[in-house]
């Protein structure tokens, strides 16, 4: 945040600024979902609360969706629309957590997740992750790390900030590995859709006891529409229910009318387009930075980001992150957002800014290291 | 939730249901509102994440509002837009309370405040109030109440389930004697402008102090919307900014664009008739319950509810409401939503039905009674 806010007063000081620090798609709402929404508002439609679990269709579309992906049918009484993937956490963790319970989680990963998991009064455990697994954690981790307190893990594939994607046969152990100590797996799978290898695996393909977090914000689209969803397991839904009508009634009504029109065959055609525009975007990026030297040694198939190493041209990624934003224009995120392990030596890159762009990106860093 | 579910199962099977129970404005979205959606829309505007706090152009909008409601300035940057006041009672819960913290509230009261209070790790304390306080807590009974372990109060003026509105003497003395204690003050405002007599008065017509909750949902009509807000004091604007960036991101971008309709003229004279009708339904039921010989001892001067004392009528609001709705077909919520003290004697109508669904609810009871 502290780089988004000197990116700005760089701007307003007329300097131009290549944006590879925000970790929301460039791209605008589709236009056949901002047309519903018109289409919604120009019939007088129903604006009022939804029921607290979504809107009925919008539930059987996300089931069908999941049907379709994963080959195995997803209940729609398991899915319950939220005010984006933020009010799925807060969901999925107010059901879970209680005072003194402790989740496991990845250093490095997304920064928010302590603060929801000390929010709900549990106590964030992280574990250090690196290249060497695809940062990912390993059942052998968990199981060492697991104590009489700890209650389950949350992870996320494609990750923030790493765009890696966790395996199948990790997936299915980690799934198995907590299982076995009666733990919950919450899975965060905000970024599928995203990906560029091979399709990333939603913990409902492998498990029906998964708690998934996901939302309409990043491969569909619509991150100002706040409307995320989190699937629970067939135990849990009737305390889910009671939760979400306590904690956020509905979620947005508008969002959810508009976002039944993300899966028709025209939207599903323009995300895929999209889709491989990230996915171009990517290969320049790799290419770029593998040639000016920043290390990469795990596969950044998902999301859009790049987390590299940039230990070999500055010992400290803040001062890198913020010496390459005032003397080169270019904004990136240092590792120390995201944890403390191995953050003083990578900086995440988001590839949300277009080809041209990160060409100019990377002529600018080429400069700036032969400075 | 029992009785509209059970009330939607008599719909199903084709009777007609006076709907009482709902604490929904019947009427739709303001046309200035909508229209201020479309036009976003149509001009391709900006639907993306917008700042934590809310679009500073709203912001300014609130601040402007409570100078012309109370005459007194509150800096923007002190308002803090969220997902619904729902949103914003996680937001302000979050800043304050602690593992252990204790936090008083009158009972009768909104069901959902024990479940926010006790989700942040807190402890919901709540206190028996009646109609001889106009169900307002009192300052001595706040001074008994307070231990080492209290860290403030949460009250609603004009309150759910009751309508009461607390006087400006009270509210002073109220917000003195949390003051001495150097508790905190958490005033849910989210029924102002629905007053019927005086207008209500925000906390922060008397102090700077004060945590306020408030929602375009219910005076606004913009339930379905989810957009709330918070105010807090000067110096917890920053860690509210960090809390609000960590639990939601932003509030819903269309819905924001859309509010900065609701202050205009033209939108002020809509909301305008919109109370005087929920004033003029108001008088109908309150000289229709009082004829049928239901206690009315409180003033309900605000919100869209009556709490009536059917004591007289049936030792059990539950039973009464199930059989009202049953026999009769009229939905009413029972006391026991709300708390405990007094909840058997007592039931909620809502007029957020036309008046002649009013008079013909009012004549549905006059028969039941008889019978």
């Amino acid at each position: 945040m502290e780089i988004l806010e000197r990116a700005r007063r760089h701007e307003a000081d007329g300097r131009d600024i290549i944006h590879m620090e925000i970790g929301e798609p460039d791209f605008p709402t589709p236009p056949a979902i901002v047309a519903a929404a018109q289409h919604h508002l120009a019939e007088g439609c129903h604006l009022g609360y939804t029921p607290a679990g979504g809107l009925p269709a919008l539930r059987q579309a996300l089931s069908n969706y999941y049907g379709e992906r994963s080959g195995r049918a997803v209940d729609p009484r398991r899915i319950f629309l939220t005010p984006g993937a933020s009010g799925a956490l807060s969901l999925v963790l107010g059901l879970l957590v209680d005072p003194g319970d402790e989740l496991l989680l990845a250093d490095p990963g997304y920064p928010c997740y302590p603060n929801f998991i000390r929010l709900a009064g549990g106590s964030p455990r992280t574990l250090a992750v690196d290249s060497r697994t695809g940062f990912n954690l390993t059942p052998s981790q968990i199981a060492a790390a697991w104590t009489s307190s700890t209650r389950g893990i949350l992870l996320a594939s494609p990750s923030n900030p790493t765009g890696t994607v966790m395996p199948r046969s990790t997936f299915e152990a980690v799934i198995q590995t907590v299982g076995d100590r009666t733990g919950y797996v919450i899975s965060d799978e905000i970024y599928h859709g995203l990906e560029y290898g091979e399709a990333a695996l939603s913990a409902l393909a492998i498990s029906d006891e998964a708690f998934v977090i996901n939302s309409f914000s990043k491969y569909f689209g619509m991150t100002g529409w706040r409307l995320g969803w989190a699937v629970v397991p067939e135990w849990a839904v009737e305390a889910a229910e009671r939760l979400a009508q306590n904690l956020f009634i509905s979620a947005p009504t508008l969002s959810q009318y508009a976002a039944l029109a993300a899966f028709s065959d025209e939207n599903r055609e323009e995300l895929e387009r999209r889709r491989l525009a990230f996915s171009e975007r990517r290969e320049v990026l790799l290419q770029g930075l593998a040639g000016l030297g920043f290390g990469l040694s795990a596969r950044a198939d998902g999301a859009f980001y790049v987390y590299a190493d940039s230990s070999g041209f500055a010992p400290d990624s803040e001062v890198f992150a913020r010496e390459l934003l005032d003397q080169a224009g270019v904004a990136v995120t240092p590792g120390t957002d995201f944890g403390l392990h191995g953050a003083l030596s990578h900086v995440r890159f988001a590839y949300t800014a277009s080809i041209p762009r990160i060409h100019l990106a990377l002529e600018r860093i080429r400069h700036f290291l032969q400075a």
